[in-house]
């Protein structure tokens, strides 16, 4: 019942908005055991346990149980966690989380957490608690298989990509949309700068395996001008809504669910960004294996897992998005009147191979800067920092910046997502 | 002196504005009278004389003499004046162009008229009065050289198209800016729908010369597919904030002065939509050409000039757009980490032409939708409506809409200006 109301929000600014606290753990029923919403879903305050759990890089997240069930709270603080109270963020990331869930949400039903309650002056969420689900990254590591994850997330891309675009909205509402997302300027700047710069130059935030090639990655211009052609697309090309950091660890798992979680940083951007930013997460994972599992059968079992869940993201993602193509072409950009009107149904599917195309040209280039910076730069992933021999682990993390390099600098000469495979299988082989 | 003084802004809903009702001719000395920017411009209300000269299709636009000089006073009406009351259409479209006007004419010092005065409420501007100068198409039309036009349009393309980007503004700028013309949502939709569509299938908006083979265009598959590219070029390439109705009816000239009006539909998208709209009514005006002159002579001279100016037009554009590049590329795209700051200064060069190519392959793409809508759409141009002789009338559009179609399905393949003048010529002399 409670899934299908619309979530409560208290603007800032308004009669029930107070200063801005942080949440404790110890505290958070007094300050939040008045809301009907947290009452009505999980119980009575009183009985109330709190565990923080954020193990992200800029918020408190709280599991709160009652007798009745669980939610999660989740609350940005005035500065990004991972670095400490010298990077100041602003708390309205909240806000746009928000908007960004709930029209995402509404694009593709099911997929994403359920906003029970949001004060934005607290920037306060509280959400649908997803349980027994676990971050994908911790069964990329453990070398667990998950049937129906790559079609899950082909379909959650194609549904939120194409309804966010101007294939599907009029141009009233894309525009107001995009209006509102060009106000998340903040977290947009971290991305041009995290995703796009700073690994390709010395940077204090960066920071890299010893007995990488640091240097000689600097002084690519091949690579660095693929990379800042890539982030002329993304700051330029507002295709859709993105999510925005759309890796293994935004998605959370069961055997036979998926579930997409944190877009505070939506923003207006290429269909390629969110798709490129997915597999590139499956690459690495791949290339990471063979110090996960000692066995070669075992090794090479998941890797070939690992492949085919990204051939199942972009088969639901091409064949979801030739169904809305075909049945939902209503937008600004929906042509119908050119073609179907006049008994022409060839030319809208050469149309939908020409955007699919360029989307996977954009998929390319963005999973190959999105494998770089996750060894490069600031924000690295468990899937390498858990592998404690530094030796092994740069060997894993050298064959994915090979892998990352050919896919963003010969983005246009490969075809197909079997082709992009090939590339990953025969580094892993060579080398 | 009053050059250097910001114009004062009357917010709606502010103390000093009252109800919306429309200007006329006489009522203006008692309802503007009272302004200290028209006193002080053009000395007292009770020596004021009034013409209404709005030619164009939305708007009422009044010359104020006084005994100290003249100013123009530009007002919206509530629907589109060139249809009619019965297309309603918001006065907030004012609101855009009193910050296109400013923030345009801020890029490029002087090439635009000076805003003194805007009263939100009631869409009323008072501008600098632009004498002597005359419409562009009024020249075109006379076989009037303008030895300086194409030099001055280009360094206006450059300076406004660049200094309104990625390359030049920081990233909460840039947004806020992006953001503030989404809200431009009607006159852009407008352009969606007369640029793009209707001139490309039966619409009751539309109209052309008897003996134009309209059935043939509207079945035209190729020609489609590249509108509605071209179409989802200016809808999600948002690149920098364009004029976005940059015709040789919003170019005002003397024989040594070209300023820029009129930029009420100003919105974010390609650059290459304001250079092709501009380089078109050039190509349009070439056609035209054969119906206004009858000495051979003097039509192949004044046919030499137009090219002539194109080419003027695209030098100028790309040696300015060069030079901003190098000098202030510190934007969000600025990339000199990457390049110039590791010693490499080859690098910004090979971008800087990887972003003319696509900017011409865009130019050429919009120039030849242009050439389509002015003949067959609902905006048709006097270059040609001046013709009278019908069959004359239909010879030139018929050549127009043949360069037309050359330039926005083959733009791959055209790769200079001087090609495609090289169309022009041929479709002139062959046909």
């Amino acid at each position: 019942m409670t899934a299908l109301q619309p979530s409560r929000v208290i603007d800032a600014g308004s009669r029930e908005s107070s200063r801005y606290e942080p949440l404790s753990s110890e505290h958070l029923p007094d300050r939040l055991g008045h809301l009907v919403e947290m009452i009505g879903l999980i119980g009575p305050a009183d009985h109330w346990r709190v565990r923080e759990v954020g193990d992200g890089n800029l918020n408190l997240v709280f599991i709160v149980e009652g007798p009745r069930g669980s939610v999660v709270v989740k609350q940005a603080l005035p500065y990004a966690r991972v670095v400490g109270e010298s990077w100041p963020m602003s708390l309205d990331r909240t806000y746009f989380e928000y908007h960004a869930l709930t029209k995402l949400g509404a694009r593709d039903p099911g997929r994403m957490p359920k906003v029970h309650y949001f004060d934005r002056g607290q920037a306060v969420m509280v959400m649908e608690h997803l349980t027994p689900h676990v971050i994908l990254r911790k069964d990329l590591i453990a070398g667990i298989e998950l049937p129906l994850l790559g079609e899950h997330l082909g379909l959650y891309l194609a549904r939120t990509l194409f309804r966010g675009s101007d294939f599907s909205l009029e141009t009233a509402e894309r525009k107001a949309d995009m209006a509102l997302f060009a106000g998340n300027v903040e977290l947009c700047g971290i991305t041009e700068d995290l995703f796009f710069t700073d690994p390709f130059h010395d940077n204090a935030r960066n920071r890299a395996t010893d007995g990488l090639d640091v240097a000689a990655i600097h002084a690519d211009r091949d690579l660095k001008l693929a990379a800042m052609e890539m982030k002329f697309r993304f700051c330029s090309s507002l295709q859709t809504l993105l999510h925005g950091d759309f890796h293994a660890g935004s998605v959370m798992v069961t055997p036979s669910d998926t579930r997409v979680i944190d877009a505070e940083f939506a923003t207006y951007g290429p269909m390629g960004f969110d798709i490129g930013s997915l597999l590139a997460n499956f690459w690495l994972a791949f290339f990471a294996q063979s110090a996960h599992r000692e066995n070669p059968a075992t090794l090479r079992r998941y890797q070939r897992w690992i492949l085919n869940a990204t051939a199942d993201v972009w088969a639901a993602f091409t064949r979801e998005f030739a169904r809305l193509w075909r049945e939902e072409r209503t937008g600004i950009l929906g042509g119908r009147e050119l073609f179907q009107s006049q008994g022409d149904s060839v030319a809208p599917e050469i149309a939908l191979q020409a955007r699919l195309a360029e989307i996977w040209q954009d998929t390319l280039g963005f999973a190959g800067l999105e494998m770089h910076r996750r060894i490069l730069g600031l924000a690295h992933i468990p899937e390498f920092e858990t592998i404690e021999d530094p030796v092994l682990r740069a060997e894993c993390e050298r064959r994915a910046l090979a892998m990352g390099r050919q896919l963003v600098v010969h983005r246009l000469a490969l075809p197909s997502l079997a082709s992009a495979n090939s590339v990953a299988t025969i580094i892993q082989d060579c080398r």
